[in-house]
């Protein structure tokens, strides 16, 4: 039976960069008979230009349809004056919660060939190779009650929920450690137990669920320290696991280390394993339109999907392999050029990928 | 009238540390002919050791009658497995919020002398000063509800509440904006306004209030990207200003950008600019008793102390003076040692400061 993937370009560079991964998705598909379908829809600022709603219902329904989703990236300026609940953020957020996707897998990976890029000295992240596993559909991303409320005083407040449950937590908790199996065999959980009860939670159940894995050593770190950490020697850590909001921030800082976020990747994975692919990125509206972005990283997203999704991993290792031939040939694009590299096109990226497979 | 500096050594490092700042807060007082007095109180683990309560009546108390508070650090694991009421880190929460702190300072300098000591390439933090505004006694650090309630399938959920009200708000950017007429006049507000409904009052309130600064330009960051530009381009910043929790993550994220987090200061200040001061690094307990911690931070602290709640801007000019020169004359304690510099302990380096004055 035929696999089935849903393409959502979204806003911003993301139908550029989409349009590059879906050619390398083709091309693989044809190569190793992967009998792969994939359609497209709307999702973001431009499925509300269109039809009113960031996540239209035929959207959402595609979706659920779907083996694996291949999203580019949504927002950009032009929609932030919206009413938060119809901004182009909901639709993503709609897909990952309706979709219950709430493994979110975020490696953090310094290809040598970009050393240079990094702004962090050589010898702190040559070799850097993290991931970062941040829960999806909860904390106080979703967390009840919130809203903006007018005081007795007449003045405003604004609040928001961070909750977590056990079993949220201890799916999240699984997720990492398993992940870690297949790695260095290291899980640091992050949390602020010396002052927020949800992570007092947090750390209890990591600890809980760690017996299930004696292989797996776990440790506990405070998210404040943690982010100095990633910056001061981000190579002690295989699998960071941390909630919705600080894996957000740490996880940016995290790729942000490699200097090439345009490089990254990410999994959004739900209890089967069917999951959403996306670049770490976002939908970078300045540079939209020209052409010039990279679209690496959601090729790279491709390559994830195959793995992880549809089964086909040795698809998964051509497309990466691939990847490093045109980073060997010293082609960039301009996000990750450097001194004696081609700087080339959105669409050349492509073609040179194309060619290396 | 003489002024009262209230003097909490706290836990880990925080005696060792603070001895040496005292003796140079009595050296500027002496040569200045300052007229200040001061006392020792119990905070931290340390309190709750001798009392039974991390911030004990009495401290309070007098924490309350001084015209200043010179902190030391607090927490370890020693207490870790204590209840969160009665945590170390509840004694330093308790002065901030009984005293109403609410404007914490953390600079963000790169000693230049001190370079080499940063993970980022010089090029990227050379000359480094950024300007953190965290907001200290409100945000999810003291939101209602809270706590770890069972729910009714049985299992157990963790709540906190991330709340603010717009005279909340209003007063730490007030904050913001007066700090950054003494410097560069660029506020960058941070928030997560795409997601957090508390941090579309935020962003608002923000605004409202730059109209009183015409000479100030505000912009906005979400937290995510935030992260990413301390890391990628640190220097685009002269003030930052944040919540509770934010600013706890991105203050450190920001201190270790310069390597050097033995070397910075901080303040919390009230409505009336009464405050404590404290170094930005923790109570370090691995090295507790050991002579070796760098005093210098807490040094800086007094300094900071005399400029903002002591109206004695020479004194404080002649510590950082003094500072500079020891680190001119290459003394080093271990932390921020370095090839060719000369490794001093805790309290040489206390001496050497007060020669330098
Ligand atoms: C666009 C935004 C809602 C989203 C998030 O905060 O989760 C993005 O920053 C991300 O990390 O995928
Ligand atoms: C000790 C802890 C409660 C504290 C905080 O989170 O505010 C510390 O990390 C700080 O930044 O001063």
């Amino acid at each position: 039976m035929s696999k089935k993937v849903l393409v959502l370009p979204g806003d911003g560079i993301g139908p550029e960069i989409v349009e590059q991964a879906v050619r390398v998705l083709d091309a693989v598909n044809a190569k190793f008979n992967l009998d792969i379908e994939h359609e497209s829809a709307l999702v973001g600022g431009s499925a509300y230009d269109e039809t009113g709603s960031p996540l239209p219902e035929v959207t959402l329904d595609k979706a659920k349809a779907a083996d694996a989703i291949l999203l580019g990236a949504v927002g950009g300026p032009k929609w932030d004056g919206l009413d938060m609940s119809v901004r182009p953020e909901k639709g993503l957020l709609g897909l990952r919660s309706n979709l219950e996707l709430f493994a979110n897998l975020r490696p953090a990976i310094l290809y040598p060939q970009l050393a240079d890029a990094s702004s962090l000295k050589p010898e702190i992240v040559a070799g850097l190779d993290i991931l970062i596993v941040r829960e999806l559909t909860g904390g106080i991303y979703f967390g009840q009650p919130r809203g903006i409320r007018t005081l007795e005083n007449g003045e405003r407040e604004g609040f928001n929920t961070y909750v977590y449950s056990e079993s949220e937590i201890r799916r999240i908790a699984r997720s990492a450690f398993e992940a870690a199996r297949q790695r260095g065999k290291r899980v640091c959980s992050i949390d602020k137990s010396n002052v927020l009860e949800v992570t007092v939670l947090w750390k209890e159940v990591m600890e809980e669920v760690a017996k299930e894995y004696p292989d797996v050593e776990l440790s506990h770190m405070l998210v404040d320290n943690a982010a100095m950490q990633l910056v001061r020697a981000p190579k002690q850590f295989d699998v960071m696991v941390t909630g919705n909001m600080f894996g957000d921030i740490l996880s940016d800082a995290a790729a942000m280390l490699t200097g090439s976020i345009g490089m990254l990747p990410s999994a959004s994975l739900n209890a089967e394993g069917r999951g959403m692919y996306e670049p770490c990125h976002g939908s970078a509206p300045d540079i939209a339109g020209k052409g010039i972005a990279n679209p690496l990283a959601t090729i790279l997203s491709v390559a994830m999907m195959l793995r992880y999704s549809l089964d086909a991993k040795d698809a998964a290792d051509t497309i990466e392999a691939a990847v490093s031939t045109v980073l060997d040939q010293g082609l960039r694009t301009a996000d990750i050029a450097s001194q004696g590299s081609e700087t080339v096109s959105t669409s050349q990226m492509g073609d040179a990928v194309l060619a290396a497979l």
